[in-house]
């Protein structure tokens, strides 16, 4: 099976996700980058209800967004979701959302995420799930800050 | 120590809680009165982080809400929190959300919550609780359907 | 082109939902509730993003829930979705939410809304949305307390 | 008067905001800081909601938090928060986060916010928001890469 590197989930801004500036609200896009990691993870065939049951957690440790335009009650969003780089107890995913209609970016954001015990002490990720998870190249220009500067990319 | 059968909890609208519309959304009523509730339990000396440490669980089995007139970002809610009734599994909390400025009334609700243990399972509420949760008439008329019409007042 | 009288959507459990007790939040109903609303009117030809642009609002008057099973994390549910009843300035809707794989129900709910203008005056629902608009009988049983009285089945 | 250069705004977490690891969701962090930026326009003597009655919106363009330890249902959470740098059309709050029992580091973070009118234009911050809002040095090491490297502190 040939897992795409760069996965595309799809959701809609729906009105509890609106604020009176007629927008969707800013914490809302950690939200959706949260389904499409899970997504990703899914298509990678690393179900993160399973990690969880397997004693794994993955704990954000660090987040950064950039906005660029805002999105709006009843658009469709497409956030592309993809592994930035891959450390043995930590791993970094990198977003793009865009407007589904017109390709319009309208954020980039990076997720840190700490691997986990059940006691949420620091362990490191299992090899399996190291396997499945492949860093990429960031295919948009993210224009958040280098989040990891001492994290090579996928070195073990 | 005398504890007050109706508790009063102050919140202020913040930004998130806003929709499009220009006023809170209708779904934050519930967070709210789960704050109330908390705080509610703790003046009773019912610290519900105490409560889940010992391994019970109150969990939400119905809701029921009517909403008045709008609150908006900003505004200062009073909610009034007290139990309405009282039964070996299951206690009833009734809710009013006033303007805290101009004392109007926003909003009336009950929530009912079930005894469970750990694992979910129903249980009774213990003995200390109970004691300490006592079933007032409603301050003020909630204009939502009766809930519970088998359920007698603290009937023990 | 035939609508359907209960429109089916679909969710799926996200971690922000899930809370300390393992299980969705009950707040979170309402918001599902207001995914299948929104669904629901696109699929009669009333898209309520087009309605706000037209100077209509539809705003929550009342809500009831009663909850049956709790719903987890990566969980399917499928929220079925009706028009209970329907009057000059108000629609009531009813819902049933079931788990996707099992069919199981979840929980039931209805929710009245009140037809509004832009500056949020009570207002009539305009003609042709009552038109699209088709009252049903519940097709499950709600278990919640009659919530209109008073209200009577699509008389217009 | 005297307005404080880093104010300090009490927060307690609640139950909606625990998710199944039973920690704070990390994008409540982000509704937190919002509800202190607010508190501290207010003491500024900048309430937020008149300067959106005046027409202006301010809008966020970047955030970036760093999460260091969780936070808990029930846990009393102090958010200082003070204005890091300012420009014509923008100003970047700085947060940290700590346990309000312990005073232990929870987490840190900035927000740059845009100055826009009500079509959400970029425009001017007022000159008497802007003299209110004094930008200092971060009183704690916040850990996030350099959000603006090529805005000036406060050049006005």
């Amino acid at each position: 099976m040939t897992v795409p590197s760069v996965s595309e989930t799809l959701i809609r801004v729906n009105y509890s996700e609106t604020d009176q500036m007629g927008v969707a609200y800013h914490a809302r896009y950690l939200v959706w980058m949260d389904i499409a990691r899970t997504e990703h993870l899914r298509l990678c065939g690393a179900s993160y209800r399973e990690l969880e049951a397997r004693g794994l957690r993955l704990a954000v440790s660090r987040v950064a967004l950039r906005y660029l335009r805002p999105a709006r009650f009843d658009d469709p969003v497409r956030i592309r979701c993809w592994v930035r780089a891959l450390a043995s107890r930590r791993v970094d995913f990198g977003y793009a959302m865009e407007h589904a209609d017109d390709q319009g970016l309208l954020a980039t954001g990076v997720v840190a995420l700490m691997a986990l015990d059940a006691s949420l002490a620091l362990t490191r990720l299992p090899a399996d799930v190291r396997r499945v998870l492949r860093a990429v190249p960031d295919p948009v220009r993210l224009g958040v800050p280098a989040e990891s500067p001492r994290m090579e990319r996928d070195a073990s």
